[in-house]
């Protein structure tokens, strides 16, 4: 038992007051854990996309004084009530969506999206209480995504937290929680490219590179990679691609221009964009009679996705994904193995390092779209 | 060898010689088989919407004179050139699409959509010379989907022809050369329902009704029916159907509606009506983390399927099939199989009979909506 337990610690977080300001590194009180949650240590954290949205609050709720950060490694410091999966000491991962392992999707073999804990990004509070655990200034500081990992420690639900292979390094495991597990298990757990098959990946970033990662652990034999953004397309090449698509350089839609290369069209694609229209190029450049697409891009509120059902008739199927199809919980460990066994190569997703003190250059590196991600160091 | 082998034979057959008049039993003159075809003794034969719509030709190409008819069974007279897998006597079920053995498609274990044989309404004359075998008249009667069923006897490639079981009665089995392997198809090879699932089947004719039976033969527990004309809801029971649902009796989408009867969504949907909005609906009232939508139906030219890509993103799976992911030479006589195990009741299709005389009469049914198949025996 460490002699924090039970007790509220004083530590430092990243703090976002106000939309699209710096975040600010303050002393923040951390209550201890309650019945089903756990008190993490986080030693590594990592920048993702979805941070960044909801600190901008273009759109969204606008949430604060708010804790960001989900993608992140640990280790357990106490557990409060009733938690049995997880003891101090234990290294996790936070996941942005849970566990809980008793309702429907928990319960089949298919689903990960737990009625309880799926990912909900309103929510600034604990479930049990609709108290937040962290405290600033005096006043109650948000949560986000049930993991606020910009913090030296932070309170999860225990369906939120992935216990991993003790001997994993967190300085590069941190960055499995979230963008790379997705776009991997889009490719692993749900396209299923058989060995020496045709794999289109359209966008090429941290999600998509991780998906033509999969492709390539998948034996593969064309990735070919889809941007709209040339510069993308030099550091594909260490993912595995093979051959690369600017629709822009083309006259025709991308899904004719692919369908040429590949006598017809590809055995599989996966949509890594968010953009309608690469949905939809990415279903209708897959072969007929046994093509997959898997779309994994999260589209704006209004998009529609339009095809002419016969694209379907001629045997072509269309899935979606929601976190590359792992189980938080019961999932994503097999990732870290696959790390630990050389199969899956991490590094080379990690382009930049900084200290928690200068975790707003993370902010900057993301905004001016270089590198794929960046660790946060939380101590020294 | 038969004695009529390698001549030609002169025979009935019902032709159509303009669109929408009836049929005329005329006599024929029936070509010997070339290289790679086979010559087929026709013992019962029934009609599908298909032969209907074409023989209407209410906005499909007219080609007349001609000879339609595609469910069938038989007895091979004779065999040409370079046929291998059949043989005089050989009982078999023309199949209106068909299995080269050596295209991707035929090779693929998922596709059945042969490059060469793959279904063809435009084309009515033999792949190898471009001619037809049968004349009339004087002149060239057209075939209709590589079949031409309603001729005692008629010549196919021997890619059309699914060698069956010597003991199965030909009388029942005609009917599984289209649209009932079809729907049952659509069920047991593609949606694939687990023991103790809920299928909502869209559409009740017979396509439906088979994919009805699929759920029926796999455990489903729950069987929804969904069709806008209540009179099927009777017949549907002898299939399994467990509930009913008229999207007319509802002011909101029938999607809701199902989704409100059962939790969430069924587990799998099968659509077997063509109508685009039947289409859109039997996906989105699939169960999200792990439903499956299965499309059926040929839709009009101008059909749009339209959903919010977010259905797909929480893990809901869009598939289409043509003629049940059957492989027409190497799926279809495990069909018959099931009949013959007693697995798949056939007779419940069986609403009507005629003599060959009167297949106007079966006509006559089909656009009144009675009854779901009417054998056409070729003899006596
Ligand atoms: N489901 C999940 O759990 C999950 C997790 C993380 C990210 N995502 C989603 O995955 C998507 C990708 O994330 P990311 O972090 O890699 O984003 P990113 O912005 O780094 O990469 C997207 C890439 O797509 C390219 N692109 C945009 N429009 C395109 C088009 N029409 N055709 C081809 N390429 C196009 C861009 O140039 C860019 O390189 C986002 O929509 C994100 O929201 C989902
Ligand atoms: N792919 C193939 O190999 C193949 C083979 C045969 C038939 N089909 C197709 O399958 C479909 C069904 O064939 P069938 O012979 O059973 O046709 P059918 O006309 O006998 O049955 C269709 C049923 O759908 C119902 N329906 C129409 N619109 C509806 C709606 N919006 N909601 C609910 N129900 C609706 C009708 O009332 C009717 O009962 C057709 O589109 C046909 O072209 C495909
Ligand atoms: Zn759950
Ligand atoms: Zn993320
Ligand atoms: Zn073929
Ligand atoms: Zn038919």
């Amino acid at each position: 038992m460490s002699s924090t337990a039970g007790q509220v610690i004083r530590c430092k977080a990243a703090i976002a007051w106000e939309a699209g300001r710096p975040l600010s590194i303050e002393e923040v009180e951390v209550a201890p854990p309650q019945a089903n949650e756990v008190r993490v240590k986080i030693l590594f954290t990592s920048l993702c996309h979805t941070d960044v949205y909801f600190w901008e609050a273009k759109g969204q709720n606008p949430l604060f004084p708010r804790i960001y950060g989900h993608e992140a490694a640990g280790i357990v410091e106490s557990v409060g009530e009733g938690v049995a999966d997880l003891a101090p000491g234990d290294k996790v991962l936070p996941v942005f969506t849970g566990e809980c392992k008793e309702c429907a999707h928990c319960k089949s073999a298919e689903s990960n999206m737990c009625s309880l804990l799926r990912i909900n990004t309103d929510r600034g509070v604990m479930l049990s209480d609709g108290q937040s655990r962290f405290t600033a200034k005096g006043q109650p500081i948000y949560h986000f995504l049930g993991t606020s990992t910009f913090s030296e420690y932070s309170v999860m639900h225990v369906g939120s937290v992935a216990k991993i292979n003790p001997s994993a390094p967190l300085d590069k495991v941190c960055v499995l929680s979230c963008g790379i597990s997705t776009g991997l298990g889009a490719t692993l757990n749900v396209a299923k490219p058989p060995k020496g098959s045709s794999v289109a990946v359209f966008g090429l970033g941290a999600v998509g590179l991780a998906a033509a990662e999969g492709a390539r652990i998948s034996g593969a034999s064309r990735i070919i990679g889809v941007d709209v953004n040339t510069k993308r397309f030099e550091e594909a090449k260490k993912f595995g691609c093979t051959e690369f698509v600017n629709p822009k350089d083309h006259n025709k839609p991308v899904q004719e221009v692919i369908a040429e290369m590949t006598d017809g069209g590809v055995d599989r694609s996966v949509e890594c964009t968010g953009n309608i229209d690469a949905m939809i190029s990415a279903f209708e450049c897959v072969h007929d009679g046994w093509g997959v697409a898997v779309l994994v891009g999260v589209p704006t509120k209004d998009a529609v996705f339009k095809t002419h059902p016969v694209n379907l008739l001629n045997e072509r199927t269309l899935k979606g994904t929601f976190f590359g199809n792992y189980k938080p919980r019961s999932g994503l460990p097999s990732v870290v193995e696959k790390y630990m066994n050389k199969e899956l190569e991490v590094e080379k997703f990690i382009t930049h390092e900084v200290a928690f003190s200068d975790i707003n250059k993370a902010f900057d590196y993301m905004l001016k779209g270089e590198g794929l991600r960046c660790i946060i160091r939380m101590e020294g």
